[in-house]
């Protein structure tokens, strides 16, 4: 089957395993190529891997010769083809089938100016065949890593410009077994990483360029594969000798590596199965049973079976699909009213109105029966009714609490009072009493003992829920109680080449001073995420207590609502930061919560992705160092912002990296009170 | 005498020293303000600083306040103005006269939430204020160091906008003292600077912000000081402590003093005067004596004096006059053709031609003389003669050294060449012949035994002064020499906030992958320059020997002027990198030599300004650790380029910083071959 490799850099999703072939370099030469070709398609490979140079294109490097001899002269003055002989690619024939590499021998780094030079050289002649071939894809060598990167760093971001259609996948082992022999295998495998970091730093993050990561017997640890995953990884190479036998003889993969293997596939690369022998056979002297009775590769069958059985995706996996390092605006709920397919899409959560419906059960349990022959009836108001899912959570839980309320529904949006009024007229009936208004200027007809509310963002307070619960809580009882009762913000700072580049695409300061709801998947936290602030309601806070009660005094400005933080972390290996991930936690009710904080993320629960907040030059941290994230939720009279700030510091050195500070004022993006 | 402050953010030389005076805060009130003005005025103080607010104001941190009082919720809301007792500028009156002081008391850093809040709302309402009178500069206070300061950058950052006319001088002591006792002064002023390369980088470079350096009895060393050379210092602030007192009576400085004031003087800022004592009198109570017979402050009149007496500017001063800091594009003499007033620029060097004239006689006295009876004539080549000095030269040289010398003067500028035939026909007669050609194709009649050329730029080779030659050194003779015989390019890291931000106005990336060339004013280099590569002349590179001569073979490329260099540095104190300083060392001929590199400077010459490479995002440079600078110089068949690379580093770390590579395969700026 022919693929296009271009697909590679696109967001296309890769329905089944592309699984290529790729033989021992020094196995293929133009004779044995057509057998190569008929041997992988019959064993049902997708694509194969075949060098594009003889072993003898090395000559170009002239090492023993004359330095004035004219065929050094001609072809340093590129006006000398490539001979038959020096090509394993000679013609364009199945270029759809084929990834070429480019031959390993090259040196850009060499301290011998002349082999420098002839590498350079060599390799733009391979990158000029490679275009005029067109092939879909190329493998760059991994130089070792006792040698400098630099020139080849520059050798392949200028070469980058020959290649419009090929997608160039840097070819790096997960382990970088080079090092010294007393360094850790935390040390190697981030070795590899700061290699692939290096190049891509100096390449400027050229969205050609992609990873080929070569897995080995020994594996590097979860944190340092971590890493890869906000990587452009494009391909898994999976050689031979990594696959054990299993007692009916067929390769298969140690737990740790069939584990690794599943996560990388949540990302769709395309994995290449090398190979340490392949017949030096013309097709004609390839034995016909070899190709015809054959049967699929064995190692290709079993990550297809890998990728088969890879475990049903969760709901929220499934509700992900195409969200996935999607950037979204945040809801501005307060400005726009939301449409009937967002209300559609957030009642159905399974999780969120179960831990609601529980929350106002418990609360409602909790509150004494009257003694004094009062009647026994609990006043519920839901602010914020939408199309009435806590409406419905609050007449449940009454029920199975077996207490009486009173409901009032208050919304804003005239098109979800629509559905209101519909479910008062057909389900709730005088149970429930419906009210068209905006939350903070509502003159209630009497106070509430129990608010209810669902006005959380995925950064907490970001969609304005502590300025609507301010109003709210005007006609709340002195000892009534919120539902939320609090919300907490998390970050934590995030490597994401992924979501740097989509933000960088806008070409603009905006887009990187403005935050992001995105789905992750393409990204590494460089560190776990700690709370910056939090929200309480009712908001006690500077209110002078009453006799034992709290008043509730009229704020005339919104000044108690600005927060700041100020968060260290230590990144424990190197990383890239691109930004800053945030999430929240809340408490409905005593030890009923919701949760979008990895560490204590509610089970199934799919309302809320994590928050983005980009930084426009990322920042380089070293292992060890500290990370200080900076935050601000700040206030005027017409609108709420963030403003944030990143910097990086050493034991001994103090600060070695800032930002400045991002969305001064709110100059780029605000959430407005009106 | 009225100026207007704006003058400091622009490009407006300051033409005799502007002086103002600053009394303590605590003795300005309301009252006697108008006192200090006539006092100031007859005293001829060109300004006067003065506290906005009255020490009274602090009120509004509410310390010991209901959190509920009336007052402070209105403050808050932003619904109190400043009642009178508030302020000492309570009017516009004299606002052209008055740099204004922001309140030290402030602690946007504060533990305390409340203290925070309120430091920032009255910082705002005074910024308010401030741009409500329309003063021209106002003075920020500098937090203790032992307080963080990211808050306070935030605060800063957003109320600059709140001030479209006004600047603003962060008072910054030279020596940070309130460090702990057992750290250097080295350590105490580069403390300094790190919080305000700290608070700069916060409010993202912005231009309003600038600094004002406040000396003190201990001064930094002149590594540390040179570190404000890069920085918008637009204000000296002399505390009259500062001053000793000579024999006389006068206030003078310390010869130490003086030096750093008069290097300061080069970039023209303004000085303020800080006096610990003035009268608390009002303009009644003022004695009359006082104001009419007072004489000029002998303070001023002292900072005057060192203005008067700055040292005559030397000839490149003279000549740099209006180039200073002014980024200019390098010439390409290749591709076009240099109009008459450069030559005539050029032509004036007093030192330049002196020195080509002495290698030419050297080259001529070392030139055996013939003893087989052959006629003694010296064949002398002028490649590139421009409009003939060196030819010039030449004949002079010849003269001395009592040669015979046949010259023949090779240009291919046809304007240059019509005032070459003047020369020949009123000057040089038959001992020149001249010819019209370009050095690279002309067919000579004969062989030349001494080539001579001025084909330099600021980086040595920019100029493509290699290509040539090589072209030239077709008609050398085997034993025959070229002037100049070598020449070295030299790079340094430095820091320079106005060439970066000058760079920045342009606000593409094609800009920071461009080279100028720059008479150096406002820069700090962060180490030394080193070499990174050199060219020889006549090339005998890879040129096999042919019984004891070299034999000249025609290149059919033009790899061999290929360079790269990576040149580490140690920086011993931190810094910002904005970029690169690039210089050149030639020998003319043995011993006589041009240069421009700082430590070895040719004493008077000014044909060649340094050269600068920007960086587009500037890097932080911890102490103690090594920049690495990558340079590359490469070529096509029609253009040739820089690339380079900054990156910094540090021990048992690696890599921390490193930009992108600029300037790839030349796609922002080239030299072009023809």
């Amino acid at each position: 089957m022919a693929i296009s490799f271009q697909q590679i850099s696109s967001a296309m999703p890769v329905e089944s395993a592309q699984i290529g072939y790729m033989p021992p370099v020094d196995n293929i030469n133009a004779e044995n190529l057509m057998s190569l070709v008929a041997f992988c398609q019959t064993k049902g490979f997708d694509f194969v891997v075949s060098p594009i140079n003889a072993p003898g294109y090395r000559r170009v490097l002239f090492e023993s010769d004359d330095p004035q001899s004219p065929e050094m002269m001609t072809w340093r003055a590129g006006q000398q083809a490539f001979t038959p002989e020096d090509l394993v690619l000679r013609t364009a024939d199945h270029s759809d089938y084929i990834v070429g590499t480019i031959s390993d021998w090259q040196n850009c780094d060499s301290p011998d100016t002349k082999v420098r030079l002839h590498s350079e050289l060599a390799l733009k002649q391979q990158f000029n065949w490679v275009s005029h071939l067109g092939l879909g894809g190329v493998m760059l060598p991994y130089p070792p890593s006792t040698e400098p990167l630099t020139n080849y760093g520059r050798v392949l971001t200028g070469a980058l410009s020959i290649l419009p259609y090929t997608t160039c996948w840097f070819k790096v082992p997960c382990m970088d077994e080079i090092l010294e022999r007393d360094v850790t295998e935390e040390a190697q495998g981030m070795k590899s990483w700061e290699r692939w970091n290096s190049l891509r730093n100096m390449a400027g993050s050229d969205s050609k360029l992609g990873v080929a990561l070569e897995l080995s017997g020994a594996l590097p640890s979860d944190a340092v594969l971590d890493r890869w995953f906000a990587e452009p990884v494009k391909v898994i190479v999976l050689p031979e000798d990594v696959f054990l036998t299993n007692n009916k003889g067929y390769p298969v993969l140690s737990k740790r590596h069939q584990h690794v293997v599943r996560k990388f596939i949540k990302f769709k690369p395309y994995f290449i199965i090398s190979s340490s022998s392949f017949p030096k056979l013309t097709l004609d002297e390839f034995s016909d049973d070899m190709l015809e009775h054959s049967f699929a590769s064995p190692h290709a069958d079993y990550v297809r079976y890998l990728h088969r059985t890879q475990e049903t995706p969760g709901v929220i996996d499934q509700f992900a699909v195409g969200y996935q390092d999607f950037l979204q605006a945040p809801l501005q709920p307060l400005q726009d009213n939301l449409e009937s397919n967002t209300y559609e899409t957030f009642e159905k959560d399974p999780i969120k109105y179960q831990q609601y419906e529980l929350a106002v059960e418990r609360a409602l349990l909790d509150r004494p029966i009257p003694t004094n022959g009062e009647p026994d009836i609990t006043v519920i108001m839901v602010v914020g009714a939408g199309r009435g899912p806590l409406v419905n959570c609050s007449l449940r839980a009454a029920e199975k609490a077996g207490r009486n309320v009173r409901v009032y529904a208050v919304e804003k949006n005239p098109n979800a009072f629509v559905t209101i009024q519909n479910m008062k007229a057909n389900v709730w009936g005088d149970r429930v009493n419906i009210v068209f208004s905006d939350m903070r200027t509502w003159k209630a007809p009497e106070k509430a003992d129990i608010l209810v509310s669902e006005l959380l963002g995925s950064f907490g307070d970001n969609e304005l829920s502590p300025e609507c619960l301010d109003g709210a809580q005007k006609f709340l009882k002195p000892d009534g109680i919120s539902i939320p009762a609090n919300y907490t913000t998390f970050v934590a700072p995030m490597a994401s080449n992924k979501l740097h580049s989509d933000v960088a695409t806008f070409k603009d300061l905006a887009h990187f001073e403005t935050s992001y709801v995105v789905m992750f998947k393409a990204i590494s936290l460089l560190a776990q995420p700690k709370s910056i602030w939090m929200f309480e309601h009712p908001n006690r806070t500077d209110i002078p207590m009453d006799q034992g009660k709290w008043a509730l005094v009229e704020q005339l400005d919104n000044h108690h609502n600005v927060r700041s933080g100020s968060i260290e972390f230590t990144s424990e290996n190197s990383g890239m930061i691109h930004g800053v991930a945030g999430y929240f936690e809340s408490v409905l009710y005593k030890d009923v919560m919701l949760s979008i904080n990895p560490e204590t993320h509610s089970p199934g629960m799919f309302s809320w992705f994590p928050i983005y907040f980009p930084v426009k030059t990322p920042l380089y941290v070293p292992a060890h160092s500290q990370v200080v994230l900076d935050f601000w939720r700040l206030t005027d009279t017409r609108k709420v912002w963030y403003e944030w700030r990143v910097s990086c510091k050493m034991e001994g050195v103090g600060e070695i990296h800032s930002t400045p500070i991002y969305n001064v004022g709110g100059r780029s993006s605000s959430i407005g009170l009106f």
